[in-house]
């Protein structure tokens, strides 16, 4: 399969070439394959920032334990998750399905009603772990996407979340930073990781088989 | 990119058919994804249980909101997240990247004691929500991967997380389901969902490019 040449082409790359962009088209496709991604209830409880501003940039690799990527990537994708189911984003989602599809249902407007009875009620902590789970989902998708570009990218949580979310003015958008991606070329003759093997732990202490 | 082309064409299956089953390769090949999928510091912080036994499925069905795919899928995969970041697991995966990779190195070393002198510590709810983040990557890589396979898949948080871990007797394992993932191919006549649009939130709604 396709899938599993790209998985295993790709790798977390730690030194990027400063002087490769990356065209924006391949971009484009690789936040489309994010956007596309499942979440829970199909709510996307998360929005991505594309981060080009050289100053912002410099200014988030002080807060992510000085990672190069961070500046000398083409493109930083900063994934950022609600910081809250509200009412408001839940009927926000609902609304624009039944937009979409044209009709309105009665299971479906049943379930908005279960999710509005709950969802805001849970807290703002465990709703907002909730939906930084589902921008993995979509994180892990882009990742995929760009070794289908040919893309090299750095998968990357090694940052201070809440001096990013200051940085990014995140807070003020009910929006809390969880993973960024610095997107672009790597500079193989810098990149200690480049040429080592992957590790990844055997099948057997990874999967069961419940019969 | 053909990668659009499979997100394009899954969708959460809601009737799956129980007289189909998924070749083994199949299956394997959409695990071997999850497995290929990055995680941080490459710890791999869960497990997947491919569920067969029917008994079990049935137990789990009743914890499932009786979700019908739980029992009418060819296969059912349940995504288990660590319960915590342990010394003893943090070591296994550094002595396993050594073992992997022939040599012991400095750097390599030191990012191991950090670890060591950082996860245990957070104590095992923050770790447990990390690892069920890492979790989720491998999760949409298996979701990718099964539209690869044109095989059917229908993401799903709906369970009991607690009930299913008891069934699946996963705390004694110290694992916590977080999301399954039943595998099979559509009954499309009894399928409401097979023929709607996919709703996504337009893209001014998703993304921000900061300049």
């Amino acid at each position: 399969m396709e899938l599993l040449n790209k998985l295993q082409w790709r790798y977390a790359t730690k030194a990027m070439d400063p002087t490769r962009p990356v065209a924006q088209d391949k971009i484009d496709r690789i936040i489309e394959a994010a956007r596309l991604a499942p979440t829970s209830s199909g709510l996307q409880p998360y929005e991505i920032l594309v981060i080009k501003n050289p100053a912002l940039r410099a200014q988030i690799r002080e807060v992510a334990w000085n990672q190069a990527q961070v500046t000398d990537a083409s493109h930083l994708l900063v994934f950022a998750a609600w910081d809250d189911y509200t009412p408001e984003r839940i009927n926000h989602m609902f609304d624009l399905t039944n937009e979409v599809r044209g009709f309105r249902n009665e299971g479906w407007e049943a379930y908005r009603q279960q999710l509005l009875s709950t969802y805001p009620g849970r807290g703002a902590q465990v709703n907002f772990e909730h939906a930084a789970r589902q921008a993995y989902i979509g994180f892990g998708a882009a990742v995929i996407a760009a070794a289908f570009e040919e893309v090299d990218a750095t998968p990357m949580e090694g940052f201070d979340p809440a001096a990013v979310d200051g940085i990014l003015k995140l807070r003020e958008q009910h929006l809390r930073s969880v993973v960024m991606l610095p997107l672009g070329y790597r500079q193989a003759e810098q990149d200690w990781l480049v040429n080592l093997p992957k590790v990844r732990r055997p099948l057997d202490q990874f999967v069961t088989e419940v019969d």
